[in-house]
């Protein structure tokens, strides 16, 4: 639901996009993307990107057309939203909770490949009870608690119990293990992001070990993330990964070492807001248009794209810029700010404005945004 | 736009509603709403509410039949979805700035009347010039900062130059100063709160001052919150107050000393946001399904309705609840949290579940979500 106001946008100039906006570089992104791929090229791990990044299904069906196995998503909201959009392989990364959730991904599955995260012995047996009622298979991966400190089982033993469970389970098949750490992701030193990740990986394929001991076919070992990339690929424990942020890229993966000779990241900063200085009182005091409900703050304030200042939030709908900077932006001008945090700042938006040429090439929704149902 | 999953909920328990969701409680709203008209019964003071805390034209009616003199909202994009759901008094609290936008804030004048604050000489040169192409006079405002540190004139030299040139600009009614200190409202201390707020005050009644003497018709002298609400109507300096998170309350305004003699405020919190327990992998760990993309974090996290125990953000779509209070909650059960800042969270949600007698009453949009523009 495009207002009017925004309408007639396409093939204007980035200058007549009224602020703040949510931008896209299509360059970057498609930059990114191949970047990706790239990665992949002669790998025997495969890669499912997270989709809870950009809430979108055309910049999905971008990323499968790169070569991606399937999608990721968060939320059972967003995997309805992907599967009326036309992606139909879908892992979704977190517990889906209560009958009537479970009533509405067993109807999902029925229209999509869908698989599942489950950690508790109750949640087997009310999802086994939904896919029965619909007739569908639904896979199931048990989620495992790899550091993260957040759902998941805890050890060996409790993986080995829930995986019996699931297996004698009507209407589910035991997939696999997702052991995800998050935190580790924007680690700036290589070294300790690597050490991190290994011990992760090692709970990861002990609990693996143990599961195939049993006899039990565990054809996925999923996790992992951007920051992870280059560390998962060079390991190969993993059989697929769920890098979502590279498509966007936060302002602080510019700051990591990428890989163990301090190199900077290949994937670019794609998505920025566009502000507009709507005050300048004093001559090192700017005002920008862009506060809390314009750019998510859980991980630090935006920064100027070019120079990288971080503003000062303001309050729901300010920003400051101070000192010598400010001298330099009059009240009408406009500048480019890179998010901290791409994921929570998309979700406040409705629309992409996608810029090629410094002109709005399209308009792409923000389909899933506020989807966290 | 409500979801098809969502469509067939009014009338069920709230029992029946997916978490996350934004959660009203209709008679507490109820009892807000009389309690501000109870405020304004023997004051000449008025008040003029605030819609950023909500978003919702529905809301902005029911504040208008308790006694509003009209509504503020802080961006144009807001006051054009007031406008189209029925509300015809509107003054906008921050800069609108850009040929574009004073285009379409001229467009939105011949529909409703509306007034905007000002800072600076250009932009009342181009207020003035869509305001005159399109044949209509529009409320001018000069915003004074007053302490905040954000937009406004700095003194009292600048804000009569600026009432000159509006003044002097055609299109235009000069009707008088705004000075905000949104900083001052959630001050815990009644004593500390009153000395900057009287401080406040005092600046704008000098600069008020020097434009009577200058031969200005000073009608206006606007600002205020809900936290300064006692100490504005006991001043009676301002002429009218700009209230707004009166309706539903974060919840810091519970540890807040409401007037000298260290009463509780007299508003309720009437806006919750519903989080299911998706995992509880140890005894003292519970998962909540509300994270960063269901209830902001720019003022803190939410806290438990019941005993206010603040919940550990833990992700985009997660939280932790730890320690005893975890060990009472089951995976599938639900509890209620209080949002730190109900503006920014209300902006996550495109729809409140309106809730009587534990029961989906209505769903009313959050009409203006996301337009910041």
């Amino acid at each position: 639901m495009v207002p009017e106001t925004h309408r007639d946008l396409i093939g204007r100039p980035l200058s007549d996009v009224p602020t703040p906006a949510l931008l896209v570089d299509a360059v970057l992104l498609e930059r990114n993307l191949a970047a990706m791929a790239a990665h992949f090229a002669d790998s025997r791990v495969v890669y499912r990107p997270h989709t809870k990044s950009h809430k979108s299904p055309l910049i999905a069906k971008m990323q499968l057309a790169h070569g991606a196995r399937g999608v990721c998503c968060s939320k059972l909201g967003e995997a309805e939203v992907l599967v009326s959009g036309g992606v139909d392989d879908i892992h979704i990364t977190t517990p889906v909770v209560g009958i009537d959730k479970l009533r509405r991904l067993a109807a999902l599955a029925a229209r999509a490949r869908l698989s599942v995260v489950l950690d508790n012995a109750e949640n087997v047996a009310e999802l086994s009870n939904a896919a029965s009622a619909a007739s569908v298979v639904i896979d199931a991966v048990i989620e495992m608690d790899v550091g993260q400190g957040r759902c998941g089982v805890a050890g060996v033993e409790e993986t080995l119990a829930l995986a019996a469970a699931v297996d004698a389970a009507k209407g589910l098949t035991l997939k696999g293990i997702q052991g995800y750490q998050g935190k580790l992701q924007s680690v700036t030193r290589f070294s300790d992001r690597r050490k991190g990740v290994r011990a992760a990986l090692d709970k990861l394929l002990a609990a693996a070990h143990a599961l195939e001991q049993h006899g039990f076919q565990i054809a996925l070992l999923t996790g992992g993330g951007t920051g992870s990339l280059p560390i998962d690929l060079a390991s190969g424990g993993l059989t697929e990964l769920q890098p979502g942020s590279y498509v966007f890229m936060d302002s602080s993966y510019r700051q990591i070492d990428w890989n163990a000779d301090g190199g900077r990241t290949p994937f670019a900063n794609a998505l920025s807001v566009l502000a507009g200085v709507v005050s300048r009182p004093l001559s090192d005091r700017a005002v920008l248009d862009v506060g809390w409900k314009a750019a998510s703050s859980d991980s630090g304030p935006p920064v100027l794209k070019e120079g990288g200042y971080a503003v000062e939030f303001a309050g729901d709908e300010h920003s400051l810029v101070r000192g010598e900077i400010a001298s330099t932006l009059r009240v009408g001008s406009r500048v480019e700010l890179i998010p901290s945090h791409c994921d929570t700042t998309v979700n406040l938006y409705d629309r992409y404005h996608v810029i090629r040429d410094g002109a709005v090439e399209a308009i792409w929704p923000v389909a899933a945004r506020g989807r966290t149902d």
